[in-house]
């Protein structure tokens, strides 16, 4: 697990040592936070914005394999979902809470590996490590990230607030995140049945999605620079499908989306076609790809128009026209939110 | 573990469906709530004032185990150690976020029974659940609450703000709980062994700070009513040497405590006598009373002096005296933490 050879037991440090452990790495760099690790509370100043707050937990052989997720990364991509969400309201995350629970299995060098993952994406995405709780597990490897963000009232922008054939636009591109997951499970069936060493070659960027995504705080700057606000917004955390029917379920409205506009890398498409899966499907039915989906109003369109992270996807309709998705030849098919349906998955 | 016949599986209702659930019993009641479940994050207004957030882990098997708590108390239990912490540093508890991961042994009903636990303490209160994550687990259930407090900043009490010759006050009494969880531990113990029914006659005051403890709202509200702002403040969770030890530490002092004066009810006293164990030792090691311990300036005395909720158990010295226990007979102890250190134990 941890590169290292040195092997220290976590009982050696016990939870406070941990504690203080932890918070000696830590240093608050945002104004709003008033007081980090070390009280019964942490305390921040919310300068006159609103808050939001959204939280995420990740378990050890549901949310990710330890056999090819490096603890680095684990600790990067628990906070990125976090801000993701934050930046899915069109807010600033300052700050984060992150509670874990550890087996004696993992020395502290694997606590260190995993906490320099969440302090990359501190500095990162500068928010604050200002809290937590760290206790034993039985089991597994348990992570939990709340995440506080800021925002002028008058900026957030939610789910529900979609109109009428407004333009549904997608950042970057999709599927690749979960074809990198497919190529992990793959090389290790392959390992454990031969012993071969995984074959990774040509995967680098479907990869680099799985096991290191970003959140799109670029993409938010940008719509800022071209001012143009988004009407609703949603992380595309559970896959295209599932996003889309949120955003017109809440808005209270139909949606079409056109399979030809949804962005697909060509690493995203030649893998998929190797696995023999339809690239399309794998981009809205496979997750975590945390880009941004968004409806702007038409008279927008001219300020995102042509710029290569953005992509119309499609429109939002009336509500009795449901939501449909228009394949190349112009059928019209149901979309149906799939998604990662936890409780259906590795039971 | 539900007490009703019926089970409903889990992946009848899927994720969406679950959420969809918890979301329909769930009333926002504060004004400062402006989103609750159902977008990217919850949304709410500090109202100009500062914010405070804590966050607490429960996993079963460490923390609980569910042949003997019955899930509603789990759920009840699991809002107040967040917001016992959100009182200790004299904030108001406002929104809580809840995340669940549940292997599919639990059936619906027992997810809505450990609801309804969160949800009556969400009103008791006064707080809001707003927001949260549900997942699955390979195996126990965990239970992750994320609390969110408001202050005024020159309310807030924190750990570091005592002074040498301050008065050190408790509230209620202490041990309680913990005997509670031995009582709870041997009736399973004999039950395993002779399949006898437990015998809990006698142990309901403990049995009650064990599985059903109450945050010292009511203590808050007395303080600023006779007009005394602790100088510092803790939760007592981890047993009353450490967080006497964490006041002295984070102020930069020593402190001294009188055994006679720690407050131990009669029926902690009993059983701790019954299983030939100390009743101090109880008090100063054994955790989750949730009673609140603080500071106050020699000059407040008389404004609490009589008051049977609250009870002075000592004095902060000068650093270099270090942290004392001073025994019935006048000796002289090196007060230790113990805690809990959950590394260390059940391990």
């Amino acid at each position: 697990m941890a590169e290292s050879t040195v092997r220290t037991e976590l009982s050696t440090l016990g939870e406070f040592g941990l504690i203080a452990r932890i918070a000696s790495r830590v240093q608050l760099q945002h104004r709003s936070s008033v007081k980090g690790i070390g009280d019964d509370a942490a305390v921040f100043d919310p300068e006159g914005l609103h808050q939001v707050i959204t939280t995420d937990m990740l378990l050890e052989g549901v949310h990710f394999d330890l056999g090819y997720v490096p603890l680095k990364h684990l600790g990067y991509k628990s906070v990125v979902v976090n801000v993701s969400d934050v930046y899915a309201m069109n807010a600033e995350p300052r700050q984060i809470t992150v509670s874990l629970a550890l087996s004696n299995r993992f020395p502290v060098e694997a606590v260190d590996e995993l906490y320099e993952g969440i302090l990359l994406a501190c500095r990162n995405y500068g928010v604050d490590l200002v809290g937590g709780d760290t206790c034993s597990s039985a089991s597994g490897l348990v992570i939990s990230v709340t995440a506080i963000g800021a925002a002028r009232k008058e900026d957030l922008v939610y789910r529900g607030g979609a109109k009428d054939n407004e333009l549904l636009v997608v950042s970057g591109d999709l599927g690749g995140a979960y074809m990198g997951l497919q190529v992990l499970e793959r090389e290790k069936a392959v390992f454990r049945e031969t012993g071969a060493q995984p074959d990774f070659a040509g995967h680098d960027y479907i990869l680099e999605r799985q096991l290191r995504p970003e959140a799109r705080r670029d993409i938010i700057d940008l719509l800022r620079k071209l001012e143009v606000k988004p009407t609703a917004m949603i992380d595309i955390s559970d896959g295209l499908a599932s996003e889309v029917i949120h955003i017109a379920r809440c808005s209270g409205l139909g949606v079409r989306i056109y399979d030809e506009k949804i962005p697909i890398d060509p690493a995203t498409h030649r893998t998929a076609r190797d696995f023999n899966l339809d690239p399309t499907t794998c981009a809205l039915n496979g997750g975590e790809d945390y880009e941004l989906l968004f409806t702007i109003a038409q008279s927008d369109f001219d300020k995102i128009k042509g710029n290569p992270n953005l992509t119309v996807i499609g429109h939002m309709t009336d509500e009795p026209s449901g939501h449909t998705l228009i394949d190349r030849h112009g059928g019209q098919h149901a979309l149906t939110a799939q998604g990662w349906d936890s409780f259906l998955k590795k039971q």
